[in-house]
């Protein structure tokens, strides 16, 4: 049994209380791993003396942050990329310097399983350190039917042991470069359906997700591999309306997709079918900082209704960063969201994207995953920005991070 | 003495190499608190057996940063504010809801000696977290003339107890509140020349800045602080164009400034007089963040000849961040400076803005103030943004975080 106590607010995320459950001078007991109490401190159980205490000293009290949007595998830097697009370079300048995503499908073939293990084990280190207990996370750096299937075998492996809760998803990336006829990419795209696919949901991938855009998949071959994803059970995503409107959106809402990603371009009949087919929509600031792309109009989508949650997209071309607060920080300041709308974006809402009912919330009978954080209240999250903030993380009781 | 082997990357800033002085598979040997070799390791000094060693293990060297623009003093929260201006309230609402500046006057004025001295040594605390060893600090908090003195006897007394050198500055912030007629705004400005402004250089006041602004100072009433100022022999820094276009940078050229902040509204015949005197541009971008203002256009800036430092702006209402390295992340990604451009800012440009010589640079007789950082390059440091990858802080030859 663990009691956090002397908590100066605590947000349940409780559905029956206003919309972020706040309590103040409060308390939260955690047995076998499962939220016991999470409540005002005068309606709290009487606690066992055996029982481990933690003061919270005043401290802000949050469930852990659910991470809804990661490529944490992969292997190599672009941060030779990242300088020449500072200065200026244009997209095809950084190809033909060998940039793109073709360079961390080259590094990541390259690396051992070892190395890939522990390159990924040591970002979710640093996602927990930033208060993540559940993490999303996408293959996409081999392409090919193998090398995608391995990377799943990875993230298993990574999952086992690690105290962050992965949830894997297969993604089809961009089609391999050999795939220059277009009987060579419709080839691709029957292996990868027959294949990738079907292996996938027995490899342990929860689910799968598609990147439809110019340049990555098109529209009618989003529709055939959400098909074959949806025939496999697993949940669907679409990375939709990033860089072109595609029509993607409409088609994930359509096909009941769990969540749509990135979303910067997208038109307003596509946000109505969102919210009426109740599909997440994971909102990814950090690579539009990172590529100087609009902002994703977060205020346009909550008041339609829409859910709307927050991820790092931590990946090592489009937006390096393992920070989910840094992420409420950039919507509140840029996107229109209020504080409050910021945290349910980072747990409850995250954790319905990635399919964790009993995440993102402090009530009894839920995991027992908190943050403590250095604030007195939860605005100051959002508002002390780019740096960590999260003083104590408890994954499931034990904690893994402070004290 | 301390020596640091193993050295990846090596940044030593020196005037006679490339841009950044790199070297690669380097040492760096601090005796007596100054830089005695930084170097090629072939080249290194044979160390005497008693030396201490720290193995960089193939890590990036690079100078301690200098914060060249902070305001660490001051005492409550103006998180409701973040969260009203978040959900889209104006100015005017924001200000009916007792927020802005005079909130943080108020609760500065009632906070204790002690506590504003504990909270600004936390804020020095994340800032030395993240590779800061120099640091200028405002006072600006209380307005009125004892209020601004006490605020720099305290600044006095953190410097006193922390290793961060602080380099204080009397800023004149915006006039008190009790000045509405305009005979009592001449009676505030000749008695802050008067009295504050004699007072501040001997009570250890390297440097003194006012905010040229609408709302704030005129251009005649900052010309006349200027000019007191500098016959106390203060060095000069103006807060200028930030939300209206003033001519304060053309005067702070004119005055022989030694830096301008902010300059988002800046016109071009400004930048050239400030190419020509030599005044360091300290661009915010912390504050256009926050604020959603135009981003500082750095790349002009640099291209007209202008030295150009950053700084976080850490203050408690428009930027609330001890992160030095995120602004280098937003310089690139937002403001058209390179890798290089950005390492510059927040070293040798940065120290020229302080009026420190002996920093941000590794060189023979510099200060032993070091940062190694998780980071195979320089330039992974402004790419992996929000979150932390100073691994060891040295200050003098002495490690003061991590080891």
């Amino acid at each position: 049994m663990l009691a956090v106590t002397g908590i100066g607010e605590l947000l349940t995320l409780a559905p029956d209380g206003d919309v972020l459950g706040v309590h103040h001078d409060a308390t939260v007991v955690i047995t076998d791993g499962k939220v016991a109490f999470a409540g005002p401190a005068r309606e709290a159980p009487a606690l066992p003396s055996d029982a481990l205490r933690i003061d919270a000293r005043g401290a802000l009290c949050t469930p852990g942050l659910v991470e809804p949007h990661a490529h944490p595998i992969f292997a190599g830097s672009r941060a030779g990329e990242f300088d020449l697009r500072a200065r200026g370079a244009t997209y095809g300048e950084i190809q033909a310097a060998g940039g793109g995503i073709l360079a961390t499908v080259r590094a990541t073939s390259a690396a051992t399983d070892e190395e890939l293990v522990a390159s990924t084990l040591a970002r979710l280190d640093r996602l927990l350190d930033h208060g993540v207990t559940v993490c999303e996370a996408k293959t996409g750096y081999s392409l090919d039917v193998d090398g995608e299937l391995r990377l799943l075998r990875l993230l298993g492996e990574v999952k086992r042991r690690h105290a962050i809760d992965l949830s894997p998803t297969l993604l089809a990336h961009v089609p391999p470069p050999d795939c220059s006829s277009g009987e060579e990419r419709r080839g691709f795209v029957e292996r990868f359906r027959a294949e990738a696919i079907l292996a996938a949901a027995r490899a342990g991938a929860e689910a799968f997700d598609v990147y439809c855009d110019a340049g990555a998949f098109t529209l009618d071959e989003t529709r055939a591999l959400l098909g074959a994803a949806r025939a496999s059970g697993l949940a669907l995503r679409v990375h939709a309306e990033q860089f072109t409107n595609t029509g993607a959106a409409d088609l994930a809402a359509a096909m009941g997709a769990r969540s749509v990603e990135h979303l910067e371009q997208i038109a307003p009949p596509a946000i109505a079918a969102l919210a009426r087919a109740g599909t997440v929509c994971n909102l990814l600031p950090g690579a539009a900082l990172t590529l100087r792309l609009p902002w994703p109009d977060a205020r346009r989508l909550v008041d339609a209704g829409c859910a709307v949650a927050l991820g790092t997209d931590l990946n090592p071309g489009s937006s390096l960063t393992e920070s989910l607060p840094l992420m409420m920080s950039l919507a509140c300041m840029q996107m229109g969201l209020g504080c409050a709308e910021a945290w349910r974006a980072v747990t409850v809402q995250a954790a319905r994207s990635v399919g964790r009912g009993d995440a993102g919330r402090l009530v009894a009978g839920a995991r027992g995953d908190l943050v403590l954080w250095d604030a007195g209240d939860h605005r100051e999250v959002a508002q002390h920005f780019g740096v960590n903030l999260a003083r104590t993380v408890v994954v499931g009781g034990q904690v893994v991070r402070g004290g």
